[in-house]
């Protein structure tokens, strides 16, 4: 078994357990946690599961997790299971899908919130690129409320290829770049397999994926202050893609 | 003068040097910074604005704000200034005005991503309870990008009694829940004042606010998996009234 990665936080282990697609080796509860919901719902899961859980001092908790962030529960578990690019392109290949490309967010908060408006917008996957931005980690995983057990995670050595991979089999690809002359809104989502270019929290997105998309697009502002966080960035525009997909299917029955 | 608060981050500091509506007691920057743009721009809007400025050890920085979240950039500036209810509803009730309650959202970054997004699409003011919740700190500072010097921040004692002075001066109420029957892109939003509540990241909105609520709406997903984070959920449906507003404006011009 690779190193274990922990899980902290309620929600978190309750996801994790419910999607069960991660091998858990342990989960520690703090002996001092008040029995809520919660609490019960991640013993009898992890009874259902014969996971083992043990009641521990919450100084223990606070070693593994600094803060008191992991809300009385942490859980040791496998490290997430990336998906790869060619099996995630075959298997959306006929349906309208849709995947978001991390082009080196730096902030574990920023790619968790966006894992969760993916999987609540019905993205099909992430992809992060290995060696710029962060990969799944702790905090990205408790920021996204477990929203990373319901989406393929593509992890990749190079966003150029994986671009130039997409197009080939017929994807667009769209940037959201505030210099675009395009609005997110004027580009119509329901029709089409496309990737979702983020860039990074400074530096944007680069020069050379720039090229390669298809539409670059841009969110207006109402004042001259220029500065959403991305992770708002990609809500707006995903759902924007909800809103036309859920208006369609309302006309057309 | 009251009690000093801290700003940190190159970008935060710089947007409060420009607001201009801070007193500044004093600027750290790191010996070690590298001499960028960010930089020299806080030295020069400091000179101009006689606001002295050290370079300090990192050491000195780290003890202020820790794991060198400070970007090599610490400010000593005054708290601040919260807007009276009265004052902010005078103000704003001759045009098409807007304002965000947060019904007791408790963490700092998704207060100062809110205010952030809400200054984009600007929004005029952000409503906090002074018991509930998070009030103004160097978190949400930073996180905001600076944003919060661009906005009226109202602190208030009682959100119900806010909410009827809002009612009695011919504001609309619209509560976001994800139980709500209405969907957030079905309203008008463009011919009214209003106030958007946005509720506790557990908890939701308080049933007395959605008792006084003219619209209770929600953001339907594409999936099972409800669970957007807070300041994409404001996000999503303010940025829906941008898109009204300019769609609006260009077919008007």
């Amino acid at each position: 078994m690779e190193q274990d990665t922990i899980i902290y936080g309620k929600n978190a282990v309750v996801e994790a357990l419910e999607a069960g697609s991660r091998t858990f080796n342990k989960i520690l509860i703090s002996s001092a946690s008040h029995a809520d919901s919660k609490i019960e719902k991640i013993k009898e899961l992890a009874k259902a599961g014969g996971i083992v859980f043990q009641f521990v001092n919450i100084q223990k908790l606070n070693q593994l997790v600094p803060e008191g962030r992991h809300q009385g529960v942490i859980a040791q578990v496998s490290p997430i299971k990336y998906v790869d690019l060619e099996d995630f392109i075959e298997q959306n290949q006929a349906k309208h899908a849709s995947v978001v490309i991390l082009d080196g967010v730096e902030d574990s908060h920023n790619v968790g919130a966006i894992i969760r408006s993916c999987v609540c917008a019905g993205v099909d996957g992430i992809i992060l690129p290995s060696r710029r931005g962060v990969l799944i980690n702790s905090t990205v995983e408790k920021t996204s409320a477990g929203a990373i057990n319901h989406i393929s995670i593509i992890k990749v050595n190079s966003l150029v290829n994986t671009v130039q991979r997409l197009k080939e089999n017929n994807w667009w690809v769209i940037a959201s770049d505030h210099h675009a002359k395009d609005n997110y809104y004027d580009i119509d989502y329901t029709d089409m397999n496309f990737a979702l270019i983020m860039g990074a929290e400074h530096a944007g997105i680069s020069k050379s994926l720039l090229k390669l998309s298809d539409f670059v697009i841009k969110i207006p502002m109402l004042t001259n202050f220029n500065s959403l966080n991305v992770s708002n960035a990609a809500a707006i525009i995903l759902f924007e893609r909800c809103r036309q997909i859920l208006k369609a299917e309302k006309r057309g029955g």
